[in-house]
């Protein structure tokens, strides 16, 4: 039977409820112990509905995060200079607190994924020594932006950038 | 009252049950599904003794590992050239398979906290730039030997070395 336009948006439904309850919860639970029972109950749906939309929580906010990523890197692929930094002031006026709360509640690895993820399709390594090479300045750059976000020094992020890049391009 | 031989060997013992059961038990399971009360059930001990040895299961992982790494960061700090090569594989023959296991249970952040930490005491950063570029380096490096460990491509320890050093070298 095909599915009807009402079924089609209950079905979006149940998605944003799942969505909403998982972000609400890991306001105050670390990601290891929270449940799937938790968050259907918390969305008010089924754990088939859980089922039909998301493989694990972990597709949840993978789902959620990644088509955020994806128009950053849209966007600043297309600029030059100046204007990135004015991109990358708008991505972390948005996301600064996700991704601070990610960190202290143990998911930022599904950001170290999308990163990768986003980052691989970007570059595309020929080799092994080049898909290495891609892996250190992956890992080298998230982890410099968790330190700032976590350490929160007088570093600004302009001068964040700055040092990135410097340390970027010497490959 | 002071502490007799006997007292203090006994106290050894319930330190070393406790490593020994914590090693074994995440042999099958994930770090963050582990408990304390598992822990000392297997490893025959009270609470009591657990706490008066260890803060966390952590904090068992880090007093067991670190001397590990402190001596062969002794080690390698003392040599140059192909010598490195021969503490390297030692290294990698006697912790390989505690290294694999670590990261397929969740637990790898460890030995990325006890390499900073190592990295942190050699290097001495002089400003937050220096600070910045040595996390840089030490996640890049810390990555770069997972995915070696995991994937298992036809890289040969040799290879990672030259590679690693091409990479650092930069800096």
């Amino acid at each position: 039977m095909a599915k009807t336009n009402y079924s089609i948006s209950l079905q979006e439904d149940s998605k944003n409820f799942i969505t909403e309850a998982t972000l609400q919860l890991l306001d105050s639970k670390s990601f290891n112990k929270l449940t799937v029972m938790e968050v259907v109950k918390r969305a008010g749906v089924s754990r088939m509905a859980f089922y039909r939309n998301f493989e694990s929580i972990e597709d949840v906010l993978k789902q959620y995060y990644c088509p955020k990523f994806e128009a950053f890197f849209d966007k600043i692929k297309k600029t030059h200079g100046e204007e990135e930094l004015v991109i990358l002031t708008e991505f972390f006026s948005v996301m600064k607190s996700d991704l601070i709360k990610a960190i202290n509640h143990d998911y930022d690895s599904i950001f170290f994924d999308i990163l990768s993820q986003q980052t691989e399709l970007f570059i595309q390594p020929q080799n092994r020594s080049e898909y290495y090479q891609m892996k250190f300045i992956i890992a080298g750059t998230f982890t410099v932006w968790k330190v700032w976000l976590t350490e929160e020094d007088e570093t600004s992020l302009a001068e964040m950038w700055a040092l990135l890049s410097n340390l970027t391009k010497k490959y």
